[in-house]
């Protein structure tokens, strides 16, 4: 498995992007990541043309990224701009810049085909620009898995039992398994919801909404290819038009925003941005959802890094059960866009070939 | 060089094997130790069929050993019994369960063709039931060597004068060299006794058996194939008869059982259980002996791993010299056995491939 | 790339060679070095003939240097001198031994055919048994990258404003560019010599010369191939006739020898001796100068393994600018060498055919 070029992934959190370069591998690529002097954040492949030096060894200046071994320097567009000494500089000291977008407090990075960025398919998250309501901690693990392995992971609540059973995961088993499950396929990945009705609100729950009784309590979980899935969770007391009103108002409200970036074919970055749709004038609210919440991360990522040291040297068979029906619907789609871009390759490949055998 | 798969190895000693999972390599497989609730110690490949989690990760519960990602449950001979919320369970989600046997203090597994596991064939040690006679310590220590490496190491008393001679080797150098020694071919390898008759008796050997003058000390070492080496030493005033009427009564004796089990083709775990023959009402005299000998095993794994990095390197040549009966013997028979399962699974193959021809 | 064969490399500083062995990897091969009892030191191939530890485990004996596990010993020219309890050696039994030279404080190796091994070929450093007038200090880093790169910056200056800008490299930069560069290929490498006339002079040189006003300061630099390079620099009162008549009395004078030594394809030992050649009276002089530079090598380390880094994963391309003349007059007479050696491995290999066709 490798993984989707042509797309949009989280390449770094806005504040890890600063006049001092940061190199971080995206897609099998060494990528060097910059704010030029006017504070735009820019990617270049993170090697000189001259003599193969690390850019990220390199520093800002007026003219853009210069490389420190002999000074050569680039532009946001991967323009050679200077070569010191010489007037002339060929074209094909230029280097690969990459697509990169900010926006909604993502650093957003096209790793494919630059002809094929479109900048108004990167999901949208306006919870980002409302601080007000939507107060947030952002984090980032470095996990050795495949992207698709922690997808996986956040697209299936089954394992929470068991995997989390020592952090979210406790709680009267019963009541969740009356749980209503609705999945859904879409055009870019697939969705479910489900609702805990009349449900014994857990111990985080009643701290955070101040809860009395039984609760209504949702988790709709979106996956949205290649590397995003959007989580909102919350709930409201039992019976007040949460479920059959859609009327959440009143109740506690979170948001995670999950970004998997491949990093190998084996490892991957995860940024995480946790929202706390609640007590939002007390800055310790989210600062301590967020630190809860990053031990279950820990335990996934334990397990992910097992499964892949297992499924790297074992790679089948792996067999499904009845609870994967999301999962393979993520999965499907995953292989179709993978095949997809195989396919294009193909096609690109020959329509050359076949221009080369008419020249 | 691989290693012999048709034939017991120690897997672990008893005490680490409980119900919390041991992950532990042996044969270049991952495999998973634990104790079902019965006390019975199993080993099951550590891989989840579900989605290749590792078992280890998991715990034991009341059904077997259950994946703690999405909580398929094993039983001890590699079942599975539960896959939670479906009732129809495939016969295809069994895994793979290895023979093992728990017997006079070691815990032995088969990591060959489980239908040719015959427990009978199993090293008799009755000394590890009667710790009266026999208190012990065990120990294990990793090394970054193929096993056959240790074996040669034990099977070969001359390496003690230089890469001990610091530790055990030291002594009356004249002395050593007019030993008797009884080499001798085995069924299952090679075996040999080292006399040492009206000897001046080593410190360690004053301070065990407090002789007042010189001693014959005997040194029996026996290789049973593949990975063990039974080493019994000892002695006892000049002249009363341990060497001609096979009296030992009234001398010091000590017993080390060393087992070596191949982790990689690189790597091994080496076993040992130290035993010592007499003062048995302290229990400082074994905890001593067997603090004094892990010293020189220090000193082998040193050299087996430096031994170890060249071979890799540069396998050949190997040169013979006249001290070199025993471990060639021992080699020999090592890769007739090697030799005999590669024939082994050609025919079986070659049947295979018959069968379906008529068919 | 690879490396250069049939040439002489540092191996060691003499007072890293030792009665206690010492295990270096030259060339891609397992080198002990190590004094024999005459005080003679010794390269041999690390690895014993008779069951391949390494001898680097071993020790200097009257006789030689002996396999501390069962006691072969061998002489400084590779021949088995000892195997325990044996009296007939045959001469297969004798390991490789490398030519060796110790000369004005180096220890010089030969990698390649021994039969072309000419000590009169090694660079001459007389500086070396100049104590008075050169004290010296002596170092080693270990770089992960090939030695050529560091040959590559140590034959250019222009790397120092951008690497070394906040060490050596600051400084009024006009006055850089006006130096009068005079490169030259030479039959061994190639060399240059650069003036700074009516120059400022740096603190260090100030606080060195005790300067009142400008200085005439010069740099020459020259790489002896494979991986020598000779670095002499230093300056004097401004039109004094350092420039015009070569006379530099009443200057200061600094000397480096660089010496880069393959360890593998991707690694090497990068030894310096710095060695001041004013304030000779004060044993601090040269310490202080050897600390101050070590800090710029510490620079170059950091570029280098990063470059490294990125030509194993994308060798190409490397783009030539108008400062690299010299470098690239270097490189041309490393691969004119290589391809030598490969012509004479293949004519010997056609050669050896052609005698066994006849026969
Ligand atoms: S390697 Fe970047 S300027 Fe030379
Ligand atoms: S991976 Fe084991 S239950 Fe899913
Ligand atoms: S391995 Fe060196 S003497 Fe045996």
């Amino acid at each position: 498995m490798t993984f989707i070029r042509n797309d949009w992934y989280v390449a770094a959190w806005p504040n890890e992007v600063t006049e001092k370069p940061l190199a971080r591998r995206l897609g099998n690529q060494p990528v060097v990541l910059y704010r030029d002097r006017s504070g735009r954040a820019v990617a270049l492949h993170d090697r000189c043309p001259h003599r193969g030096a690390p850019l990220s060894l390199g520093e800002v200046t007026d003219s853009g990224l210069q490389c420190n071994y002999h000074g050569l320097t680039f532009g946001a567009d991967g323009t050679c701009v200077i070569i010191p000494g010489q007037d002339r500089i060929s074209a094909k000291n230029c280097i690969k810049s990459y697509p990169l977008v900010e926006k909604q407090g993502f650093i957003w990075i096209w790793l494919g085909d630059p002809a094929k960025a479109d900048a108004s398919t990167i999901v949208d998250y306006p919870y980002h620009d409302d601080a007000k309501t939507w107060p947030r901690k952002c984090g980032m693990m470095h996990v050795k898995g495949h992207y698709m392995l922690m997808v996986d992971n956040l697209m299936d609540l089954t394992h929470i039992g068991y995997m989390h059973k020592n952090t979210i995961g406790s709680g009267p088993a019963d009541e969740y398994v009356k749980a209503i499950m609705k999945p859904e396929r879409t055009p870019r990945g697939a969705k479910f919801s489900r609702w805990l009705l009349d449900h014994t609100p857990p111990a985080t729950y009643v701290a955070a909404g101040g809860f009395k009784g039984k609760v209504d309590r949702w988790q709709e979980f979106e996956h949205v290819a290649p590397g995003n899935v959007l989580m909102y969770t919350g709930g409201k007391d039992a019976g007040t038009g949460a479920y059959d009103r859609n009327d959440r108002e009143g109740g506690i409200q979170l948001r995670i925003f999950h970004a998997l970036t491949p990093e190998t074919d084996t490892s991957c970055f995860y940024f995480f941005s946790t929202m706390t749709g609640y007590r939002q004038e007390d800055p310790k609210t989210c600062e301590q959802y967020h630190d809860a919440i990053l031990r279950t991360f820990v335990e996934d990522v334990e397990f992910i890094e097992g499964q892949q040291a297992r499924l790297s040297e074992f790679p089948s068979p792996q067999i499904d059960t009845i609870h994967d029906t999301v999962r393979v619907w993520v999965r499907r789609h995953h292989e179709a866009r993978l095949a997809e871009e195989a396919r294009n390759m193909e096609n690109a490949a020959a329509s050359e070939a076949s221009s080369l055998a008419r020249a």
